[in-house]
């Protein structure tokens, strides 16, 4: 059985990660999302094992002790985390699994999976991050402001991926990601049993 | 202006490279068939630049010793080459170029140009290729023991390829090797661009 593809997403606030992640999974049923554990409390609606994960800080604290996280982040008092054992397991069974991560949380897979896919989305400009940001109506200039700058500065980590899609057009960016899973798929250090029946 | 990739493709004998090449050819308008040279003499129909440049052995030696060749070989008598200055002002022009070259000429070239993008056809099973290489029908079983075996040597140089694609029918290699390239063009060492106007 072949190995899954761990596929990493990231891109700085405003490059409609969510959005292209969304129509990604859509238009691959075989790609599955890896649901995080967290410590906040469910929102309306939002189910246990279909969200997140919903643990108490105890046990997410015995989880980090444990070594069950690919990595986790306290944001504003919550954890956040990706659990390990499952996407092991599944990726063992040749599921490709989709992690849409922040870029720090990237950093760490990259440390313990450098086998992982890892692909940044850019915006076309930053003229259009500017608009987009804008065009969300909630931010006053000076929040602004700081978001630009985050996003500017969250944008140079890009560089320590393998791959950056732009993100001109949400269909755009999904082929070049399908493309990306596609030659990921042929790369030779992933197909050594092809070499190995041939050679026989 | 962005630097056309370089891609190169090779295969044993009877995996159907040439099939594949040139169904590639037809379905990417934007990419050039890199033309080799020859000191062999032209056959019916064969024009000077455009099936080979045909040079005397005395002018090709010449670009031998000028270092005008990104790889050379001689084979039964008769060198042939791919021409280096012209595959480099068309890359540089933002021209993607296509080397179908044999395993040989293809380890010359990844020295010289590590960037390249390198793709090893494979046939789908050992069987297969016996199949094809015996549809061909002018065999006999020893000159078909001493192809396959050849074949299987030069499958393992194979993995010091990038990529491998399975020649299981071809348009599905053709696929595979569309998103090869459109996945390359999406990797980070491809587009410092992006990133220096992103972060100004």
């Amino acid at each position: 059985m072949k190995q899954g593809l761990l596929v990493v997403v990231s891109g700085a606030s405003g490059t409609g990660k969510g959005t292209v992640c969304s129509a990604l999974l859509e238009s691959l049923p075989d790609l599955a999302y890896s649901i995080s554990a967290t410590t906040r409390l469910p929102r309306d609606g939002e189910k246990d094992g279909v969200n997140y994960y919903f643990l108490s800080r105890e046990e997410f604290r015995e989880m980090i002790d444990e070594g069950g996280f690919l990595e986790w982040a306290e944001v504003y008092g919550n954890y956040y985390g990706t659990p390990l054992k499952k996407i092991q397991e599944r990726l063992a069974e040749g599921q490709d699994i989709l992690l849409e991560i922040d870029t720090q949380g990237a950093l760490k897979v990259m440390e313990k999976c450098p086998e992982g896919v890892f692909i940044f989305l850019v915006p076309p400009s930053l003229e259009e991050l500017e608009r987009r940001i804008r065009g969300r109506g909630t931010e006053t200039e000076e929040s602004l402001a700081r978001r630009l700058g985050a996003a500017r500065e969250e944008i140079g980590i890009g560089r320590r991926y393998r791959y950056v899609v732009m993100n001109d057009k949400v269909d755009l960016a999904v082929e070049r990601i399908r493309a990306v899973l596609m030659a990921e798929r042929c790369r030779v250090e992933r197909n050594t049993d092809i070499f190995e029946v041939l050679e026989k």
